[in-house]
């Protein structure tokens, strides 16, 4: 299956902001789906200046990773910040830190985000002491004060 | 996990003949690896003029795609031709076409590949009549005249 | 490998009291792990008179069922309940209903029970009113009313 | 989904021989099936004095067990032989070894045959020096001396 760049510029963006954070807010074109991939998420992202990538967070099971096209901007890893351009790729084993990137430049920063689909998945938040368990489309977001840790 | 673009341009390319044709030759940097990502393969490959990226095959079970970052080549989709440059994007979903791309400018053709990392895939390689199983790391290469295909 | 009717009787068997529930105690000896199986748990198990075989619970990734060898008891699948002896099946398909038994004759309920080992489940236990979430080992238990459900 | 002795005495047995072995022969009851189980398979099996059970095999991937419940038979297993009675167990975990059974009795031998049910598995049949792919329903079966193994 093959997309154009000009069928990928002439496709409409969908912008989102993040359900945990009215500042992360990006425009993105799915790839992936308008190629008929489905195991893996590809998306062409877009983010004004001044807005967030996505809220802070790590992915327990998906592997995920960030290669910049275009644009400035902030990637913070974990404890760490590093200034961005194109070029440039940020990865999110398993096992990893949370992460987010910022548009801290005067355009948009693009990027090329991709990832495992899996069924079934576990996201923290660590910056809203959230978890995220994702089974089937079942969206569970819960406090995680309000997790019982079961010893075996 | 953050590799700058200038630490992925010091990186040493691993420079890849397909056991299947001599005639596809990449130079490749696996981001991925580099990253510690296990289970996508990431990779930034250069194909010379008049090489090819890859034998012609189509992967049953593995989902992978490519974005063309710089250079022109010819994209083999299927029956199809595409001219390829720099913002294309070729996905191959499940069930699809066998692929493959040759560098036919005079600059290198350079592409982001990226792709699932199961541990079962099965190949199918049309113009060498050849089908790969891969089991664990275990490459079992068969004539497709040798398969003796089952009915239940 | 090989596990002789004898060295089966001769194995200690582990007594086990449900987390949830002090009335479902079970001794059990697990046949699979003795054997070097690791996908599929097969446990023979032995539930004395008024006692229940688990927490009445339901799977939503993993599948289950249950052989009676001897004994007589009480199965509840849903809102249903089923007598149940020496011979009699009960499976736990996916989006099933939740299941329990109970040892409701005079000598213990034996059974022989088999099922997924799956690194990722949600189990629900309608009658405490609680889900558990279990990933990589990591049991986390949480009141079905601190979740929140986000819509797509 | 409950499935009583009565009910399973009365359900209509099949008898499967082996494509490999017309000295195979069972006659089998999918208790699973019955009761909708899809990932793992439970068959309720029958073999008359001087059948095997199967042709013997190993499967590289699905794990599989056998729980006796009737009639006399000898197990083998790799290099070893077993006499079989009711009570016995026999477990096949991966990287294991071939085995299969023969009804070496005057009455049937009744068995729980259960397993994995997974879209992909490798089985070698080395008496018959042949290969199995099993790939999403597509069966492939190759003589091994066809297999060519590619070194990485």
């Amino acid at each position: 299956m093959f997309l154009s760049a000009r069928a990928i510029a002439e496709m409409a963006g969908q912008e989102k902001v993040h359900f945990l954070n009215d500042a992360a807010v990006r425009t993105g074109k799915s790839l992936g789906d308008a190629a008929g991939l489905r195991n893996i998420g590809v998306h062409l992202i877009s983010v004004r200046p001044g807005h967030y990538s996505t809220e802070h967070h790590v992915h327990l099971f998906e592997e995920e990773c960030v290669y910049v096209l275009s644009g400035q901007g902030t990637a913070f890893v974990g404890q760490d910040q590093h200034a961005i351009g194109p070029g440039d790729f940020i990865a999110c084993p398993l096992n990893g830190v949370a992460h987010s990137m910022l548009a801290s430049g005067t355009e948009p920063l693009v990027c090329l985000v991709m990832g495992q689909r899996l069924n079934q998945d576990v996201t923290d938040y660590p910056n809203r002491k959230k978890r995220l368990y994702r089974n089937n489309g079942e969206w569970n977001l819960v406090e995680q004060a309000d997790i019982q840790h079961i010893k075996r």
